[in-house]
């Protein structure tokens, strides 16, 4: 009975697993100096490996999660686990292709050895006196895991907050090991603010009068201390546009308040249950040994820099954060992007729009599901990169503007021609990936590009370019100088706010930027605005003066004496009418309906 | 020679005073139903009352203040009041101008009665038997001090966060009493997020073995507890920015990790310290005391909306809020402003730009001591409104933009012949209020300004015009129809983003609306487009094509037009050349430089 709630979708009933990676005649070496043995690990496994064991994933959990991500304990648990909606037959992890691992990590209290665990020396728990671990630590024993399993290489490790902290660990210390690292929600550095929200929580742990210096061995030790820190997390991982919504003001039960010191407003309720269940479920010492390791991860503190961190690596990257995450925010996200594309890194990043805060990694199942879905599939079978993933069909809306954007991009053909073979590439607003993936297709280039839009960011994963989501007028101080043979602004520079920053930052990163848009000066626009006294409405010039994206006008001559007044050579020009191929020769200020320069700063 | 270092700007050494306002045969009713006495209240006062009594200034302090505002209290003492860079000679609050007030809460610890202090049925301190008290009781005990001091009315009640809370309370409980008032990073409620935080950190208290139920009768109570709660507020405090500037990932000594649990980041010290120093001299029962009542504040809870609760205040109400403060949000200071706003209250509103998070209402002296300076001015002598503030002096930069903003503004006097005495107008983009002051001078007119600019913001309030720092782009939601008989967009549509939704908004809330513009289809610039081919540069279009705030371009023609798609009756036309009053008669879309149409939806 119970079995049919169980869908078509989910892995099943599934059990945890236990193996022993450390033996006592071999301690693991820790980060902190120390060695640690033995070393006990719980994990639990989906789909299958194939032949060529090619398809493996390893998933790193956050603080609170375990190994058991997907499916159930057996027919009467009415629990999944905890990011069953995204791993699954058919779902954004899809175990129907892809062999699924994940291991409590290092330190946890979840069947994997932690400060929960005996002491060997003692006989009893370990308490206060486990070593510190490491993020660095866990990824090792992960390793140890995967060797075990005689998994040779992964196709993708993939994990949120201190889960993604982990996916960068393992692109730093295993280069080779690791197909696509996608990092969800993550920094490589907590900030100031984080650290004091996990102290104040340590804090409220240590000053338990029934934490007794960690040495409480069992239950009840500090569940007081625990509860609190856990409620001080459950702040931090919620919006205050989320918490607004779901709660408000709300009381409990009565309209009117009733003065005392009782939870009465729903939140209050809420954290009460947050706290309450937690305690049950989790150890207090892990929470100490946990979030000590998250603040002391530092990917930059060993290397000097983060671009320095990231120089060895050779995943595929995909970055993703959260608009309303402010725990780990988007400006963190964006740092590991900026680091990663500064070392001309295989990178692709969307700061995903939802509500939910930093909890969004575990609530935006069917958005983020569709952009790991497409990043696996495309670092899995590249060849594929012409069609939209199958993810797709879910939505036909996408399916429709993934073609509108082409059909948008009518001076593809002439900038391919201008583009030499084997060149580096970036596109600014690059839309869904359409002329880069034929540059790549035709002359073999090596392109990147820049895109705002969230829906076509995704068209780009899907087709395997790496891709960074971003508004153009936040510059590109990340790329060195020369970074790109080319650069293209195509059709983009009108709807710039400050096109002179713009048009100098391209010009510092791309050795030639090819700058293509409608000619304000065509013949058709001067003769509306001489004789009708009207702002021109034409093909190429489609909008009516209140409802147009182009906030700025501009001719052949104005680009002109615009690249004069900054010294920038003009290398070729392209005046066309329509869609036509074929330059416009005569007075092309005056017949020129929209216009292709390449420019260099010489 | 401690004396010495007291400087002239000082109140210099102040005393705090004590009286009983509340005796045992006479008890205060509370808004929990309960009643208390007797009352004790510890109060400062600086400045004198005048012979008129019109200059009393009540100051309201928030959750860890006292009735020790400025000054010192002994020679030898180190530490100044609280507010003490806002309230002195010459200071934003000037104590040769006014005299200032300022009594500790009821529910405080600071010599006003409160948890901590002896109930006379048990000889010992209350304790949790304390009544639970609101920001409402703790207001009409600030009323019966007044009483005892003979004070007839305020001038200001000026206070920030929950000493904002009680600015509006005052206003609303004694609307007859409060000439001005300030309310500084405050809001009307806390949200779902504030109310959380307060809430942890209440459990802290409560969870601390030592708290016993509150019955800890002095020192030594709950300090574990207590400092976690402080820790938890300072974290709220300051901003991400803020943290991250001040400690980033500094280690308090060494260079490398300690591998232990003792605090060890720089943002971890500052936070012991904030909560050891917290618990030497606050008491846990008021925190719970204090952070409940600010929970329960609720204005609008009475009334069914806070229009209602606003709607029979007489005030001038200036509400600050800081651009970084997430605590009180600057949405929520909006919120106010905008059911002050729809009942035609006279309020003035800045989002201060700061990067201190919400103790920014004590870290700006320097900008909110003008804001605060100049709308105290404004109200206690409104008859000097033409010449701006005697703050302004401090900073030549703003006297030169208060001239050039107004030179900027050539339309003035033919707005002023379109517009009919006694009206009520509504200027968009007002600028430094020029065209307002003038209205209001020789036509007798009800001005209101919206303006983006931080420093023209200022202008306004010093000229006493009600003046809300907005985004135009955001709408008037806020006002109902008709609310005004003019608004005026003078010299703007052109660089608004959306010109159709802002107008139709403009001509919801005005019975006419006001437009000017620069003509595009002036005969200069169609010659320049149609002969150079180049975009237009002109004296009325004065940019570059790239430089330009003029994101949309249109001519007379063009706007008639759109008035015909929108239903737009235009009443009137006046196209001009140059800077003269005289309207071009001949061929207007072809011969004027500028335009400027009264409108109307008919």
């Amino acid at each position: 009975m119970v079995m049919a709630e169980i869908d078509e979708n989910s892995v099943g009933i599934v059990q945890t697993k236990s193996v022993r990676l450390v033996e006592s005649d071999e301690p693991l070496q820790l980060e902190c100096g120390k060695t640690l043995t033995p070393i006990d690990v719980a994990y639990e496994t989906y789909g299958q490996l194939n032949e060529t064991g090619d398809n493996a994933i390893l998933i790193c959990h956050a603080l609170s999660g375990d190994a058991h991500v997907a499916g159930y304990h057996s027919p009467d648990d009415r629990k999944q686990g905890w990011w069953d909606n995204m791993v699954g037959p058919g779902k954004g992890i899809d175990t129907n292709k892809y062999f699924v691992i994940c291991s409590n990590f290092l330190g946890g209290c979840s069947g994997t050895t932690g400060p929960s665990s005996i002491n060997p020396q003692t006989g009893k728990s370990y308490g206060l006196d486990f070593p510190i671990i490491t993020i660095a630590d866990m990824v090792k024993v992960q390793k140890l895991l995967l060797n075990n399993l005689r998994i040779k290489e992964l196709l993708a490790v993939i994990g949120g907050s201190i889960g993604g902290m982990q996916v960068l660990q393992w692109a730093v210390s295993y280069p080779n090991f690791v197909k696509a690292a996608i990092a969800v929600a993550t920094t490589s550095h907590l900030g100031a603010q984080s650290i004091a929200f996990d102290a104040v929580g340590r804090n409220a742990i240590l000053a338990d009068a029934n934490f007794t210096n960690g040495q409480y061995h069992g239950k009840g030790g500090s569940d007081r201390g625990l509860a609190i820190a856990r409620m001080i997390g459950h702040v931090t991982y919620l919006s205050e546009q989320g918490m607004r919504e779901k709660f408000g003001r709300k009381l409990r039960s009565a309209e009117q308040y009733s003065y005392d010191f009782n939870s009465e407003f729903a939140v209050e309720t809420y954290l009460d249950y947050q706290g309450q269940t937690f305690v049950e479920r989790f150890d207090a010492n892990s929470y100490l040994y946990i979030t000590k390791a998250a603040d002391y991860f530092d990917l930059q503190k060993d290397y000097g820099s983060l671009t320095n961190a990231f120089a060895n690596t050779r995943s595929r990257f995909l970055i993703i954060s959260f608009t309303s995450d402010w725990l780990f925010t988007p400006a963190q996200s964006r740092a590991l992007v900026e680091a990663l594309a500064a070392k001309g890194k295989d990178v692709s990043y969307c700061d995903i729009a939802s509500p939910y805060g930093h909890d969004a990694f575990l609530l935006e199942p069917e958005t983020l599901g569709r952009f790991i879905c497409c990043f696996l599939q495309a670092t899995y079978r590249p060849e594929a990169r012409q069609q939209p993933c199958s993810c797709y069909a879910r939505s036909m809306r996408q399916l429709s503007r993934f073609e509108q954007a082409h059909r948008a991009r009518v001076d593809y053909e002439l900038i391919e021609s201008l583009i030499e073979p084997n060149s580096t590439v970036l596109d600014i607003g690059c839309g869904d990936g359409g002329l880069l993936v034929n540059l790549v297709r035709d002359k073999n280039i090596k392109g990147e590009g820049i895109e705002l839009d969230q829906e076509l960011v995704l068209d780009c994963v899907c087709r395997r370019l790496p891709i960074i989501q971003q508004d153009i007028e936040q510059g590109l101080g990340y790329y060195s100088d020369k970074s790109f043979d080319y650069v293209i602004l195509s059709q983009t520079v009108q709807t710039i706010k400050n096109p002179e920053n713009v048009f100098k930052e391209l010009l510092r990163v791309g050795k030639k930027v090819i700058v293509s848009f409608p000619n304000f000066a065509y013949w058709r626009c001067r003769a509306q605005i001489f004789l009708s006294g009207q702002a021109p409405v034409t093909k190429q010039l489609p909008f009516s003066w209140y409802d147009s994206p182009n906030i700025h006008f501009l001719s052949l001559r104005d680009f002109e004496e615009f690249c004069r007044k900054l010294g920038v050579r003009i290398e070729k020009r392209v005046p066309l009418v329509k869609a036509s191929v074929s330059p416009v020769r005569f007075a092309p200020n005056l017949f020129a309906e929209q216009v292709i320069y390449v420019t260099s700063l010489g």
